[in-house]
């Protein structure tokens, strides 16, 4: 550090004390730039670079022609700093962050991948060329229901895998959860029971308490929704609608055959049951045909899906496939909050239409299926014996379940946290606790020797807290 | 254009009349690049070029090892491409695009300014940056209330205008009509009733009416809100909310005295009504002090904002500090979008960070002061007489009452965009034809020759169709 360097920052640290200590208070005019260099025996240059520094870190402001004076934030709150607390939660969002929030090494708590994994530099590379060439992208004011060369390259997209969809129908959200919650309230009063899989990833659940709809779990099986259970609830009371995570369930795994998937179509039909279809894990099969979603099958299925397990997870960026329910969901866009924005839809849609979106897709999905492969053998190399793992032919996650007498997976949750490693506990799950000698395990963030050190770690802690069942 | 390329896009457009037709069939085999070149008597690399051109368009796709093959998609709908349909909304919804989104040379009828008034280069050139230093920003999935340190420049801004918020309760949202439901969804339930301000937001009259809410509409004059008015109701009848445009209201331009917002929230509180303050425009103010919002003067107040005013209308991004109704307001964010993206958040936090934002709201606020003026002083020099225009100090609009017997504002409108003038008519902003003799102009647009020609036109259609009241 030069000199100059040295002393300004000196004389800068004392300023601030002062103002700290309440001697300098809010609203008081600070010593001349020839006073400080007086006092400091410094030069003129020095102690204006010491007044600076603290107008850029906003502890003094300028005011035209009469000097710096005291700002009144910083003063008040600089000397007791609060640390960024999260908001506190309610007791369900607070079992998620908590649970799925902490921070933590290795991340088999969620169900998305490494940022490594995404086109990231990319996108933000496209989306400022974007608003460079055309500021429009971002400084106008949006309407509509999206920018219509990303319905287009959806459409295209749906065509090449079976699914004719028409881009009046398409509508741009903020993210699949936005997709769902836009589904819901179009075909849904309060009060409504809607049939969700069990298990169901965990957010449904919260979403349908807070939009007042009752949920009824049916099990979801390694076949898809157990449809005897489903057409017996159908028989007896009204059901509004039904959500299915359609292909590589979350957690279950599960992609139904193109069989299952036309009966269960029927079934809901009969019974005057929309079906409410997220196919976010769609794109992301390890064999080399596409699984079809439902929509594909029946023109009565709202399509739900996103862009955030394939492109980047912090992108927020879905998109549903209305059909006859269309105005409805647009017209609820529209009033609750309006449109989403187009700077991210036109780096889509350029990254899909120039082709670099299926470059990035073949390398994705060969590195889930490798990874999924590798944990799963870990799995079953190190769990004891009938443990279940899932099988699934897409996606980020595996479903585990513990044969009797193993420990409960609230706990083992506790435990490995303490290692740093995050797991998804099974009560989360479901609104009881069938779960709870399960959990979820996330394959996105590679395969090494750290994750296979951790498998390791959840096997012995399983293997070392028997529980002894009465 | 060179030889070789005008030879290739020949045989190219040759290739796609072929598809088009249905001579190729989709899933056909393409000639060889071989068979191609001897054809047309062109070189390999010409046939490769036409070919490669093909597959770009997406016309066409390569096969490892087998050639090029016919898509699906383009064949089927290039020969009837559909264009672009906006999607068939609900009556309201209908109503809003119909006459807000139609396209006009002369945007009157919004409440923002064109791109050039907005620091949408930098902001794009920040978020580019961002997420280069940081992939996180946009590859990490996303979970929490928002960006740290956007809450705090959020919470620093409003202290410096006597606003003392907490971090810990900002919830940063997609916008501030986002804020807005959120916090309705936490304080009623549906059936409930809501006092707006009339004329309002049309917006809201909208999400009142899809959240199962009534709306019931007191009026709102350049003093604010009439309170003798609200007390009655409120004696009357359980009202569980009241919205309010607190500053620079749209479309009345109202900014009410503190002593206005005080008695209002004292008669708010008497009567267990929560006050959902939309302080959107606060940041406008034409004078050299920036109004308070309601949540200075009382920590009972919901408080809901957006930069889209400020920096950039289409980067999506507002904000809500929900008091007490936090953890509520947290837990329906969460279910219903997840939360917001970050990219854009870390582009603003910076651009409040480093002064950018207060250096360019002097300029907008200048301009904007400037641009109203001028169109206010055109309205009372063309208008008949007698005609009212609010005289707003701060945002981007005025509101103009025309005297009895001028034209019903619905048939002025249809005038106005026949000349690709665009206004917003009255009866859009209450429930009923009461604001028929009423519309509201956007400022926001510049002030030159052909704004003050768009303003002499609409004087013109008033003074020549005039209504013989009976």
């Amino acid at each position: 550090m030069s000199r100059e360097k040295a002393q300004y920052r000196q004389i800068a640290d004392q300023l601030k004390e002062l103002i700290r200590s309440g001697k300098l208070a809010p609203n008081a005019k600070m010593p001349s730039v020839r006073a400080l260099a007086q006092e400091h025996k410094v030069s003129v240059m020095t102690s204006l670079q010491a007044l600076r520094s603290l107008e850029q870190e906003q502890w003094i402001e300028a005011r035209p022609k009469s000097g710096f004076y005291v700002r009144s934030y910083k003063s008040l709150h600089a000397s007791n700093p609060k640390p960024f607390e999260t908001t506190s939660l309610d007791e369900q969002t607070e079992l998620h962050l908590s649970v799925l929030g902490t921070p933590c090494r290795i991340r088999l708590d969620l169900a998305n991948g490494e940022t490594a994994l995404y086109p990231v530099k990319k996108l933000g590379i496209l989306m400022r060329q974007l608003i460079y060439k055309d500021p429009t992208l971002l400084g106008n004011h949006i309407r509509g229901t999206g920018y219509p060369p990303l319905k287009q390259q959806i459409v295209r997209r749906a065509f090449d895998y079976g699914c004719e969809l028409d881009q009046r129908e398409i509508i741009i959200t903020n993210g699949c959860i936005e997709s769902l919650t836009l589904a819901l309230r179009a075909v849904t009063e309060p009060g409504d029971s809607v049939v969700v899989e069990s298990p169901t990833y965990f957010v449904i659940l919260q979403m349908l308490q807070n939009l007042g709809l009752v949920a009824v779990e049916v099990d979801c099986t390694e076949l898809g929704l157990d449809l005897v259970a489903l057409e017996q609830i159908l028989v007896n009371q009204k059901i509004a609608a039904l959500i299915t995570i359609s292909n590589s369930n979350n957690p279950s795994g599960t992609t139904p055959s193109n069989e299952h998937k036309s009966t269960l179509i029927s079934i809901a039909e009969r019974y005057d049951t929309i079906i409410i279809e997220d196919d976010i894990y769609g794109d992301t099969h390890f064999a080399s045909t596409r699984p079809k979603p439902l929509r594909a099958l029946s023109k009565n299925v709202i399509l739900c899906s996103s862009f955030s397990k394939i492109l980047a997870p912090g992108i927020r960026v879905g998109w549903i496939a209305g059909g006859v329910w269309t105005s409805k969901i647009a017209s609820l866009k529209y009033s609750s909050t309006m449109a989403t924005a187009v700077y991210p839809q036109a780096a889509i849609a350029e990254f899909l239409r120039t082709g670099g979106y299926d470059v990035h897709l073949r390398k994705l999905r060969k590195t889930l299926q490798y990874q999924i492969r590798k944990m799963r053998e870990a799995i079953i190399q190190y769990f004891p014996e009938n443990t279940y793992v899932s099988d699934p032919v897409g996606g980020y996650v595996l479903w585990v379940r513990l044969p009797s007498g193993c420990i409960n997976t609230r706990e083992l949750f506790e435990l490995s946290r303490k290692e740093g490693i995050g797991i998804a506990p099974g009560h989360l799950f479901a609104s009881d606790n069938r779960y709870e000698n399960c959990f979820r395990l996330n394959a996105g963030f590679g395969w090494d020797k750290e994750v296979e050190k951790a498998i390791y770690f959840l096997s012995r802690a399983i293997i070392s807290n028997p529980v002894h069942s009465l």
